[in-house]
């Protein structure tokens, strides 16, 4: 049976090109960077030049403001609890959205219940966008960070980001941006942006897993999470890990390289998906913002439709995507951005996302759309 | 020109047979085990497997209590501050020794400095040994952990953890012991051991860098570091690291099957090099425990020598060895836990760890300690 994956924004396969950079440092070249001997220096030259070669992309000023971490969960993690717990007398606001990714918003939970901070989620409008006026207003004194995500895991809505960052320079207030969905399709320049942090994961972009960057402009004071032998300038201690490091770099050059070309390949691919579907299924809604969307991203919901009945009826046609909402085995959870952007409950409960990668066609799209069809059919039939 | 590596407790090489049951999960079986489809389940199985396959070589009771982590700094990180974190009115105390890694040493530093913690280090004897009764001595009404290291990464020492954690069981305090050294030389049934957390690291046992395993006993309270989707039980957020899981269980079951061949093989090329060091070598002396010493490690001190020096023209020679301590641009670093056993100022500086592996022969061993005796004459001369 031939598989059609459409969960990119789930997880991306290793790049064959990435791999092949990554190998030669899983067993010939697989000294300790911290080791002063040749071997050493040799993986401490191939962190510094994957660092350099991330620092040229994203325009950074500084070779060390990029920290190579474990996951964007961590990154995020860093970025949040470390700017807050360095933040002491300044204050305890952090400004946020209700969309953001659960890394983002557990994070500012712990903090809330444990590190005595205050947290404002500001309300999204009915495609996802935030509106930076809503951000503005929510600013007070003690506001230290505001982190609003680049671009929506969910439902793809890009949001206003330079804007953002244009508040909250003129009012003193630190800006974090969790652009994890957003690498490979949207820019990342951290100075066109104006962003003070700002979060990249490598699994979500053709790169490994268990690799994270996060982006912290020179002169920024955070306290670290893991703390030990002090590398990455003390932000991120552990023995880096040398082929994850060299890989994300890899995957993210590749990524900028193809990237204008690729997003507008998608873009088409994506358009014809949705015109497809909600001419041919009827009752069906695309959520988020019909033109400020990731290039790869489709959501739509089905009414009177199960989605993870969907998904597993699809899945055993070997095709991949995801349900808008999950249930476990105890309780049914409706996503946390379907509800923000007033999507109601049995909408959102028949909502699938696809996200298409760069091995997706056009016929595998024309295929799902025929296949999806059918199924939804049977399943409104028998409900 | 040949190279000698002996470094191993810096970092181990990925084995040929780990990369190759790592490498379907970075392109075919690339899905995130999150996602409910069958690819995702795939990857979720994998990793359930990792899981179950760990579990049974530590002889844990289930399968949750295998915490997969990015690091074995992360894994210490975690146990330490999740520990204390989570410890509430019941107690703000921390029992550790001077000789513990730096991931053990500034976390505590931390917790103290910002976590309201207190800390007691615990000296150890001249060979670097703990007293068990030194431990239950230190032990107050507000003792929430007791953090020993399995084996001393610097100079082999092996604690008495079984003691250890009796006293800790005894007096109801947890006990947490980093044994990232430890793994594949030593007995890591954490029943037979008795400890309530363990720490491993699969860089430093042939398994992939960017991995680390938590071991937390069923019932244990812990507070998160990394917040957000709520992998691992809840208790490490961030997509698993499919590949990572896969292969540092796979190093780990090969390390076991062969551990007590190999370390018996090792013990005796090591007790070969350092006779035939401390009989051909004037002024040389051997730090840590004569016999409880992990079978891979030699330090050795050399009196009139500067280590760095030496390991810089061992290296322009093909061998890779480690300085016991370390000058940085600005500043002389003795080493702290050659400090912890008195060895006197000018011998520290002139300290050098060999670390064998599983390639190492005896011939090396033989050319090494020629090529050594060499280099010392000249530094000496030259000095």
């Amino acid at each position: 049976m031939k598989q059609i994956y459409l969960d990119h924004a789930a997880a991306t396969p290793v790049r064959r090109e990435v791999l092949s950079v990554m190998k030669p440092f899983y067993s010939s070249e697989f000294a300790n960077p911290s080791s002063i001997h040749a071997a050493g220096r040799k993986a401490h030259d191939a962190v510094d030049h994957a660092r350099e070669s991330v620092r040229k992309i994203i325009h950074a000023e500084k070779p060390a403001e990029i920290i190579f971490t474990g996951s964007g969960t961590e990154s995020i993690n860093l970025a949040i609890k470390g700017i807050m717990r360095a933040s002491g007398k300044k204050g305890n606001h952090i400004i946020t959205t209700k969309i953001e990714h659960k890394a983002v918003l557990e994070t500012c939970a712990y903090l809330q219940k444990y590190g005595g901070c205050r947290v404002t989620y500001i309300d999204v409008d009915g495609k996802g966008k935030v509106n930076p006026r809503d951000v503005e207003k929510a600013i007070t004194p003690r506001t230290v960070l505001i982190t609003v995500m680049y671009a929506n895991n969910e439902i793809g809505t890009i949001q206003p980001i330079a804007e953002i960052a244009a508040i909250a320079q003129k009012h003193k207030v630190l800006f974090h941006t969790d652009a994890c969905q957003a690498a490979g399709a949207l820019d990342l320049n951290v100075k066109r942006l104006g962003v003070d942090l700002l979060t990249l994961n490598g699994s979500k972009m053709y790169g490994p897993k268990g690799t994270g960057i996060l982006y912290v402009r020179n002169g920024i004071r955070l306290i670290p999470l893991l703390h030990g032998g002090g590398q990455e300038s003390g932000l991120r201690s552990g023995t880096e890990n040398v082929p994850g490091i060299v890989g994300f770099a890899a995957a993210l050059e590749l990524a900028e390289k193809e990237r204008i070309k690729e997003a507008k390949r998608l873009r088409s691919l994506r358009d014809h998906f949705i015109e497809r579907i909600l001419k041919e299924i009827p009752e069906s809604r695309l959520n988020g913002h019909p033109v400020r969307r990731l290039p790869n991203n489709v959501n739509i919901s089905f009414a009177g439709v199960d989605a993870e009945v969907l998904v597993k009826t699809l899945s055993a046609e070997g095709i991949y995507v995801s349900a808008g909402s999950a249930c476990t085995a105890n309780s049914v959870i409706v996503s946390h951005v379907l509800q923000a952007i007033g999507i109601p409950h049995d909408l959102a409960m028949g909502t699938l996302r696809f996200t298409l990668g760069k091995n997706t066609t056009k016929k595998e799209l024309d295929t799902v759309s025929a296949i999806l069809k059918k199924n939804i059919e049977i399943i409104r039939k028998t409900a």
